[in-house]
């Protein structure tokens, strides 16, 4: 049996004792357990955002790593605790649309709500559930607890309406997704529909927040410096980049701007 | 026999070597130790916002954890370097009262100031004791030498003077403390404190920064977007936030900034 | 055998993917190895910056440690790829000068281009050859593949010009190179060649983009609260440092401007 390993992210920043508290609950249960730290400098509360991160990496993971999700500005609420199956992943997280873009990709197997008592702290605060239910219920999965053992059943579990590329004759329209750490401005362009788009031939432009991008490129190092390219980034999605500096101050664009990708 | 496990807490930040380095020292010394990092992004030199953060975490540590502590602005000076023994946990810090809000709580069993040069590194720098003595400290420990191996026994360590709330007939007076991540603004009004005022019933008024606040609810949830709230945090200490946005931005207060609690 | 360990360092931030993915590339590849973080914060594209955090840790990690590092500008061009051993460790990077100052420590005992097709991912995106190749790399080697089976041998690998203190008579000429965590001010002026101008005895006195700093000291905690002082860090290099504030804002200096210390 392969060694367990959980894989958590969070918005919690890496200032205050969230994240390590975390940590600590899951050791205490599962000594044995690896712990691999994706991020916590997701942006607060912003469910989205890491909606689509969870999706740009749960498929480079191996076989039974569980995921444990924290971005939850509804804590404490009546929204519900979930553990799912997807795939060969497990995912624990609030029931907030977190795992959409998970399972709009890999259908979830089994969704169940976080209710049974024995598997989480024997207090579960109202402003910290991540350290007294998300994190015991990881813990416990990765000893082996199966997945249905944790809660009921959920099947009408929340599902984000994210934003879909739309062909439109000669337009594929979408939007700015995120901006990375380098500025490069991510949109939900995916490879595939816009190659559907060029099935007929014909040159392509990308249009951003009403701006022109020059031309679509293989590499970053194509793009001369004073120049803004477009390229298919880590998730094979358009992106917008600059050379040795951050396109998202020259364009001056946000998460939701339109883009366009026309035929010409 | 559990295994060892360090938990790693500085103020080095992430983008030098420093915390890289001591973890190298610590596995150097020994491979099969795993190391948990809880944050190196501290609040630089801040040796109080430290020892709270160390005091909300240990508890949830496994038994046996090492919790390796370096947020140090004397170092090289003649400050001491330090192991604790406190409950079922070991810490190696420097002293200067880092340990403080810990031992107020867990009285220490043993404290032994760091002199055994066999098990600091050959050459002591005076500007990187962190990964000179205290990281190998922590790796021998957990290696399990004992405490008492690693120099003299000492009983004048340093103790902070954290302030503590006062409670002056129907007010309960306390301090900002800590601004987490998400702006909550945190107070060191613990529970209990605040329900010994309320004994006699009557309704609560929190004032901060001169400043009424609201009301005090369960979770954060139940704050409206245009609202400020009171409630019980991570530390169940009385905590600001605002829903959607930072609290400490719409109170402009600061660490040390008086609050009251008052019972009407 | 010592369990396997991959250090792992980057400029990729910790807010979007790409570190996460990478470690679930290794972790896929060999369950059984330890990722340890060193940085996922360097300052994006500073491939000198890199360079000389790298050589400031490689020496302090166990025998066998193979460090992954990426700081990539060049992805997806024709930059090589490369492994290289050096002393005890191994090294998987981009072929973009970023091991310069570790292997002008240490020279190279053998250095690989990654063309070995079966130690990829099946498909090398341009755009994240981290992902696609490196880390791939990094756990082969990990799992004992040997490192001239990743590839070619190469010996023409970049080198960076790395600026080297100047002895010009009564004056050795040096650069900042790094600005650290807590605003101090790290030159390239080492400790041996500090000692070589002093072997006549004398004064020294250093200036720092024209400003002269008053004095040389053992330790941060010698400088006053209004002083700026210098002396020996972490690295054996000669930094300016301030008592409680930060020396850069100070100086109003950057990396690259020269540094002088005189014999008077």
């Amino acid at each position: 049996m392969a060694k367990p390993l959980i894989a958590f992210v969070s918005d919690f920043g890496t200032r205050d004792h969230y994240a390590g508290v975390m940590k600590g609950v899951v050791l205490s249960i599962n000594p044995e357990v690896t712990i691999v730290d994706l991020s916590h400098d997701l942006p607060a509360h912003d469910i989205p955002f890491a909606a689509h991160e969870l999706a740009a990496t749960y498929r480079y993971y191996p076989v039974g790593t569980i995921f444990l999700v924290v971005v939850d500005p509804g804590v404490g609420s009546s929204r519900r605790g979930l553990a799912a199956e997807a795939g060969d992943w497990k995912f624990v997280a609030p029931d907030n649309g977190v795992l959409t873009a998970v399972l709009q990709e890999t259908p979830a197997k089994k969704v169940v709500e976080l209710t049974e008592r024995r598997y989480a702290r024997p207090t579960v605060s109202r402003t910290f559930e991540g350290r007294d239910r998300f994190a015991p219920a990881a813990a416990w999965l990765s000893k082996g607890v199966q997945l249905t053992a944790l809660g009921r059943p959920v099947s009408d579990f929340v599902l984000l309406d994210l934003p879909k590329p739309r062909l439109d004759d000669s337009v594929l329209h979408g939007v700015v997704i995120r901006i990375d750490h380098f500025g490069n401005v991510v949109t939900n362009l995916d490879r595939r529909s816009c190659e559907r788009l060029t099935d007929g031939g014909g040159v392509l432009r990308l249009t951003i927040g009403g701006q022109a991008i020059g031309r679509i490129v293989s590499t970053y190092s194509e793009i001369a410096p004073d120049e803004i390219g477009a390229l298919f980034g880590s998730t094979d999605q358009l992106e917008c980049a600059s050379n040795a500096s951050r396109a998202v101050d020259r364009l001056g664009v946000a998460v939701g701007d339109p883009v366009e990708l026309r035929r010409m």
